[in-house]
């Protein structure tokens, strides 16, 4: 008896489990993507903040670490220009709340918003690392870069929010599509235009996805255990990305204001919001989100917005609060555990097996 | 073999199929309440836009034809007075737009809004007709009320949009717990105090219900086939709500406008707004949703922000168009399939067997 019945994913990326961990620029580490790879799901490391030397550094542990394949994740936005005029109005926005919270506002914003898109360097990186899996969020690069991924043997992964993006990616030359619903943590891979407020959940997202294209699919968005695992294989997803379920593994080191917020948090904690970077994100409501947000129409171009903030963050969280730091997370955190990477793998995998038998 | 593993709403309702046809007021009716329970689900009569006659008419017509068990469905918000100088606001509000459609707005305002919220009379209606189920949105009656409703004989249903919600319910009588995620059709069902935007995709909230609360649990929300089932099934549902499914039941005589619609409708087509009642129901988005929300904070208080637009409504529907009218709609509208309700609901229940066995 096949343990599990779509082996699309499975066969694609050549895995074990049908679990995606999730990359989570700026929190994802090469330690996670070790300790995932190595329980049998598809280790992924977000490149997105880092620079090219720091993600050759990271991807040469990870291969001394396990044989596993690995994804190397990518943000494909097109960069915007710096709107100064824009920029300085929204600081002038925050002022008042910088005020009000006892804390100075720097007059100095930093030169570069330091999220990389992904471009000619990156694409050199991937031809001598040769990655087993590139995966994109917002849309995918150029058709030329795109093609010289797939030349240097790696399958294609984006996400869609949409039925109209699941198609044009499958169009486009994507090996598998994340069908991420609303319940997703961090932020949305929207690259069409749109309505927010139209976006559709997880469970009314995937199979309509799963209609509409060839392509497996992956479902994303609210799902933090086995039981969401084997929801998500009912809808006809081949396999799922699991993010909010890895923030409290013991292979990151995450800030703890940002622990402690998750922690905290319930099914009502979470909202969509533009002010950290500009586009929107699910985040946990704190201060920041409240008094700026959720979604401000002044917001700076991404990834700009979170320019303004980044010293009033500074000094919230050396005074120990989170008012202004970005604290992504899904709908399902409270599902979250704190235990190895490994374990929560496995747990997942374990507890789907375990709900579809006794069905 | 046990066809269902889980059978406390099956035991509970004394039905066959774990499938509940949502009430759907305006829309549901006493054919596709019969068709649905004849086929082994529940079948329910939504009483809210009903004169107490006109539902024991109804009720008769149901218990001649099956006697299978049957759902009484009411409204039982707390009545807001009516604000005339709120309503005159909103009109003029609304005026513009009457304008730019080239159609008459009528100063004169019905003097009721024809949305009855449950009471002494429907109370002891309901004491005469002894339904097995009821079940109530907007939270749950005064205790009394509820006190009679169990004494009458019937299981008592209504529906959580949070966790919080969930437990409140539970501890205020609840034989069963409507888990409804933001992929629902219509209003949500909500009453304690708590930002839309926060609410959860059912995939993400009813693992959170079901952990929270001993009550059995119905998901709904985003479930029109069986996949849907199945899923909400793994999440720990011990049954779904269906309502988006059925609204293409060749039971329900649906004004041709909104037939088509929903059978235009995609997975981008809906969003919460609070226009046409003054409570956020999910609707298509038509040009009153563009023009006026999806959601305005000078919308008058349920359900009277619909009052202004009853002759704008009245006047475009007669001239084939649906720019006023709320097209009260799901997240996996496109799944609806035109059949007979009996068949809607067997095929529903088939496939979710089908793909929960191909595991």
């Amino acid at each position: 008896m096949k343990t599990w019945r779509d082996e699309r994913i499975l066969s694609l990326f050549g895995i074990d489990l049908p679990i995606i961990q999730a990359p989570m620029a700026g929190v994802g580490n090469a330690q996670l993507a070790i300790a995932v790879a190595r329980a049998g799901g598809l280790g992924s490391l977000p490149c997105a903040l880092l620079s090219v030397d720091k993600a050759r550094e990271a991807v040469t542990l990870i291969r001394t670490q396990t044989a596993a394949p690995l994804n190397l994740n990518f943000f494909c936005h097109a960069p915007s220009p710096r709107d100064e005029q824009r920029l300085a109005a929204w600081s002038e926005i925050i002022r008042p709340h910088a005020v009000s919270a006892g804390l100075p506002l720097e007059p100095t914003l930093p030169a570069h918003p330091g999220i990389d898109t992904f471009n000619e360097s990156w694409c050199a990186f991937l031809e001598n690392v040769a990655p087993e899996v590139v995966s994109f969020h917002f849309g995918l690069p150029d058709a030329a870069l795109v093609a010289r991924v797939r030349a240097a043997g790696a399958k294609i992964v984006s996400s869609a929010t949409t039925v109209a993006e699941a198609r044009w990616l499958a169009a486009n030359g994507c090996d598998a599509i994340i069908a991420m619903g609303t319940e997703a943590g961090g932020h949305r891979g929207t690259f069409l235009p749109g309505e927010l407020d139209t976006q559709a959940g997880t469970l009314a997202l995937v199979p309509q996805i799963v209609d509409a294209v060839d392509t497996p699919v992956i479902a994303a968005g609210g799902i933090a255990d086995g039981r969401g695992l084997a929801a998500a294989l009912m809808l006809g997803a081949s396999a799922v990305q699991i993010g909010t379920a890895y923030l409290l593994a013991d292979e990151i080191a995450l800030p703890p204001i940002y622990r402690h917020a998750l922690e905290q948090a319930g099914d009502q904690s979470t909202v969509l919001t533009n002010i950290f970077t500009g586009r929107p994100a699910r985040a946990i409501v704190n201060r920041a989100v409240r008094e700026l947000g959720p979604l401000s129409a002044h917001a700076p171009q991404f990834p700009f917005a979170g320019l303004a903030l980044a010293s009033l963050r500074a000094h919230a969280e050396a005074a120990g609060s989170d008012d202004f730091t970005p604290l992504w997370s899904g709908q399902s955190v409270s599902l979250a555990r704190a235990l190895p990477a490994a374990e929560i793998t496995r747990r997942i995998a374990g507890q789907a097996l375990d709900v579809l038998r006794q069905q």
